[in-house]
C-alpha cells in the first residue's frame, strides 16, 4: 500500500510543525516571530505533490518487505520524508528569488507575499535549520544518526553546485546560446535536481532499513541519478509540447533562455542560418520569438527525437534495474515502482 | 603567544581553499564555476578581524596551558577558527541583501560586485556547505565530531532567530518605535551575535582540548553571553559616538531604523513630547533628522548612561569570571582575556 497525502500532511501537521514550533518557543522568541516561523514552514513546505517526500516510506516498506508500516515505522518514515520536502521548500523559496519566479503551486512565491520580500533569504534558511532540529529529535539515538547528517549535507551542496551552474550558464538577462552544451546540462540535472530528488528519499530510507552499504548505495544511485535525467529531459519535453491544462502551467523556458534538452538537442542539429534564427530568438520574453523558435523544433523534428531519446532511456533504465544485486537486501522493485511512475508520463 | 593574522591567512590560502576547490573539481563542474566558487570563498571570507576565528587557536592554547601550539594543533584549530569564519561570511553576504548595505569591509557587498546579483543568495549557501565539508574532512575520526556538527546547527539557528526578529523588528521601510522594547533587544543581541561571535568559537575551543563537558559549556555560556551583549551595546554606542576615522565607518543606526541600544534607553527616559520628536524623525534617511535625533540623546544624556552601563557590565562580568569552576580544566584566563580585549575599545 502506497503512502496516501492525508497520513502524510498529518505527520508534518500534527507531529512537525508543533515540535519545531516548541524549539522555537524555548527561546522566549516575541509571538509575531513564532507566526512568522509558522507561517513559513506551512506556507513553503505544505501544497506540493510530495513525490520526493512520500518516497521515504514508500520505499521503507518494500525494502522491510511489508504491506503496511506499524504506526511507529510510518512516522519515523515519513518525518525523514518531510526532510527531503524541507530541503526542497529551502531550494524553492530561495531559487524563486534567484529566478524573478512569480507563482509557485498557485500561490505568490513566498518572498511576493505581503510584508516578507528578502526576509525570504532567512526563512529559506530556517527551512534548512529545520531538517537538521528533526533528525537530531527522532535520530539521534540511531546507528546511521551521523550519516544521514552527512547525506542530507552532501546533496545540499550537490544541488548548490547544480545551481550555480544554471545561473551562470542560462541568466535570464544575458543571453549567449554559446555557453549551452550537453555537458554542462547533464551536469546542472544530476546536480540541482537528480540527487536531491531521486537519490536523497531512496538513501533515507536504506539507512532506515539498515540496507545501505556503501555497496548498496551506489547501486542504488546508479540508477537513480540516470531515473532522474530521464525525468528532467521529460520535465523539459512537456514544458514544451505537455497539455498546460493538464500540467497545470503554460511552459516558459524558451522566454527564460533556459538551459534545457530541447535547445541542446536543437544546438546539435542545426544549420548555420537556423542558429542564427535561435541566437536572434531564444531567451527573449516575447511570444513571437517563442513562435519562431517553436517552428525551428519542428523543422529540426525535435518531438521524434524526444521519443526515440525516451524509448532508449526506459530501456536502458529497465536494464540497469535487472542487473542490481538483491543480495545485500536492496529490492529491484524499489527502482521498478519509481520508473513505472515516470515512465510515459504526460504531466 | 596569540594567534598572528597571517599565520591564520596561510591556513585558508594553502589548507582550506586547495581542499574546497579539489572538492569542487571531484565533480567535473564547469571552469568558470571553480573560479566564481574560489572567488566566492576568498572575497567573502577573508579581510576581515578575525577575531572570531582567530579566538578558537588563542582559546585552545590556554586551555591545553601551552606557549605555542605544534603546528599540527594549530592547523587543526585553525580549521576550525575559519569555520566560524565561514560562518559569519554566510550570513553577512545574505544580511547585506536583506538590509541593502552597499559597502562591507570596505569592498562593495558581494550581491552588487559585477554579475553577482541574487547568485549571492546561492553563494551564502555555499560558504555554509563548506563548513561541513571541512569538519568531516578533518574531524570525522574524532570523538567530537557529532557535536561539532550539532554545535554549528544550533549556532546557525540560533543566529537566523535573531536576524528574524531583528528583520520584523526594525524594517527600514516600516519604522514604529513602538515596536522596540529591551527584551526584543537583548533577543536580537543574544541570538544574532552572541552565540555565533563568542560562545562558538570558545565551545569549539573546548572540544578541541577535550574539555566540553555540559558543565564546562555552561559555565562559558554564562559569561560569554554576558560578554557578548556588552560587547554589542557597545558597538551601538561606538555608532553614533565613535570617531569614524578610528572605527573606520561612518554610523547609519539612527538612519536605518536600527533597534539599537541607546534608542531603546532612551524610549525608556523621555517626556511624550520628546517621544514624538523621535517618532518623527528616527529611521529617516536624512541628516537633518538625524541630527534631531542626537540632540534628544543629548538632553537624555546617553554617553552618561551608557558609561554607567559600561562600569557595571564590567563589574558584573568580572565577578562572574572569577566565580567559574575551574575544577574541570576550564580556565578563567580564556574568559578574561576575552573581556580586556573589549572592555573600554574605542573601535
Amino acid at each position: 500500500m502506497t503512502t496516501k497525502r492525508p497520513e502524510f500532511e498529518a505527520i508534518f501537521q500534527e507531529t512537525i510543525v508543533p515540535e519545531l514550533i516548541a524549539e522555537v518557543h524555548k527561546t522566549g522568541i516575541s509571538d509575531n516571530a513564532v507566526e512568522w516561523i509558522a507561517k513559513n514552514l506551512t506556507h513553503n513546505t505544505m501544497g506540493g505533490k510530495y513525490n520526493r517526500g512520500m518516497t521515504v516510506p514508500d520505499t521503507y516498506r518494500i525494502l522491510l518487505g511489508k504491506d503496511k508500516l506499524s504506526p511507529e515505522e510510518f512516522k519515523q518514515s515519513a518525518i525523514l520524508g518531510w526532510c527531503t520536502e524541507l530541503l526542497q521548500a529551502m531550494f524553492l523559496v530561495a531559487d524563486d528569488i534567484m529566478d524573478s519566479s512569480k507563482t509557485r503551486r498557485g500561490s505568490p512565491c513566498w518572498y511576493l507575499m505581503p510584508d516578507v520580500g528578502s526576509i525570504a533569504i532567512n526563512d529559506s534558511f530556517i527551512l534548512e535549520s529545520a531538517i537538521y532540529i528533526l533528525l537530531k529529535k527522532h535520530f539521534k539515538g540511531t546507528s546511521y544518526y551521523v550519516d544521514l547528517f552527512e547525506l542530507f549535507h552532501e546533496v545540499t551542496w550537490q544541488t548548490e553546485l547544480g545551481q550555480l551552474v544554471d545561473l551562470l550558464t542560462a541568466p535570464e538577462d544575458n543571453i549567449d546560446l554559446s555557453r549551452f552544451n550537453y555537458q554542462k546540462y547533464y551536469f546542472i540535472v544530476r546536480y540541482k535536481t537528480a540527487f536531491y530528488s531521486f537519490y536523497l528519499p531512496v538513501a533515507l530510507a536504506m539507512y532506515q532499513a539498515g540496507i545501505a552499504t556503501p555497496e548498496n548505495l551506489s547501486r542504488a544511485r546508479d540508477v537513480l541519478i540516470p531515473l532522474g535525467e530521464y525525468f528532467q529531459v521529460q520535465d523539459d519535453y512537456l514544458d514544451c509540447y505537455g497539455d498546460p491544462e493538464h500540467i497545470g502551467k503554460i511552459g516558459t523556458d524558451i522566454q527564460d533562455n533556459k538551459c534545457g534538452w530541447l535547445i541542446n538537442k536543437a544546438l546539435e542539429l542545426v544549420t548555420p542560418e537556423q542558429r542564427r534564427v535561435l541566437d536572434e530568438n531564444y531567451g527573449r520574453k516575447d511570444a513571437a520569438c517563442e513562435k519562431v523558435i517553436k517552428e525551428i523544433y519542428l523543422e529540426l523534428g525535435l518531438e521524434a527525437h524526444y521519443q526515440a531519446y525516451e524509448r532508449k532511456s526506459i530501456e536502458m533504465i529497465k536494464e540497469l534495474i535487472l542487473k542490481v544485486d538483491e543480495s545485500q537486501g536492496l529490492k529491484q522493485d524499489v527502482l521498478l515502482g519509481f520508473l513505472n511512475k515516470i515512465a510515459g508520463r504526460s504531466k
